[in-house]
């Protein structure tokens, strides 16, 4: 079925799109545990962006298991297929022009791996919303550190399932001492050259 | 597992996006035979769309099969979930805020429902690339009618799989009296009003 895969060409491209758009784009890539605080900064960095008018859009996964992703468990398996179709979208968006942000808890290291070799090293941006368990736990916005505790919840990341801590992050947040603004700001001026 | 999927809302809207962009987003789709003219029209036409700043994004049937789809066979299930995660994008590129266009020989009727739901029937524009099988197969651009023709390739559309006429699409062109040039300029001016 090879030739049936044949990449078909278009006119208009990524470097025409930026163009037009007037600033690059790329993948912003937020990993952290759940309740780190990736989402609201996240959400701030997309409105600062677009006050500036930068063309972004934000993929999360609470929002993409409610579409592209919505027949997928949270088994290790899934979670590797959650964000390898979540990567190929993010690629889709960079080729369209978009600066896109992305919150995931992306817990392994292998995982993340993957997201930067699907949309290329020079695309991805990583940032580590670095905030412990304990305070991720005791803020539990979602119930969810109390299901996983006793149980109801399997494979949770923290509890009963590992966080690989990144490496070499191109930005780190401590969440305990930064507070979301000064967050977007350090990423703001980390991005500034990229854009 | 539901409240895991618990919906995020963000700040910047598809509105946000809109307005930016100072044009509104939907979703252009091609439906017809292989080797009908869908992607050679679809590229004139985002060109097109480009040179009036219109911001676009076109999701290609051969594309995606090397990315987001690429474990997808082409069954007639296989076929279904392909056409539901190109869905899927193509709703987060409308509230992305850009004109998407999609090229897919999209064969059954259900399939294109199921297109138009995922979407919202008010983002969902169908475009019926009316080409005679016997064209197609001359044209033959890919070789694929031979291969269908053999044996070698089965499911295939028109010759070993069915296509279901479109019974009421927003634009209709007929290659055979239209070129791509002319089929663009009709296309544009059926959609300015939604622009």
């Amino acid at each position: 079925m090879a030739n049936l895969n044949k990449k078909q060409d278009y006119t208009i491209t990524r470097a025409n799109r930026e163009k037009m758009n007037r600033h690059h784009s790329f993948l912003i890539w937020f990993t952290g545990l759940s309740g780190s605080g990736k989402s609201t900064i996240a959400n701030l960095l997309e409105k600062k962006l677009h006050e500036q008018k930068i063309h972004t859009y934000t993929l999360d996964g609470d929002n993409l298991r409610r579409g592209l992703t919505k027949e997928l468990t949270f088994s290790e398996v899934d979670r590797n297929e959650n964000l390898r179709r979540t990567a190929e979208v993010a690629k889709l968006f960079i080729d369209a022009g978009t600066v896109v942000i992305a919150a995931f808890i992306s817990p392994y290291i292998n995982m993340r791996e993957q997201i930067k070799d699907i949309v290329g090293t020079e695309n991805y941006i990583e940032i580590f919303v670095n905030t412990p368990l304990e305070v991720c736990e005791q803020r539990d916005v979602k119930g969810l550190y109390k299901k996983a505790r006793t149980g109801e919840l399997k494979n949770f990341t923290g509890i009963s399932a590992p966080y690989e801590t990144p490496i070499n992050p191109f930005v780190e947040i401590d969440t305990v001492k930064e507070t979301p603004e000064q967050a977007v700001q350090k990423i703001l001026s980390m991005i500034k050259s990229k854009l």
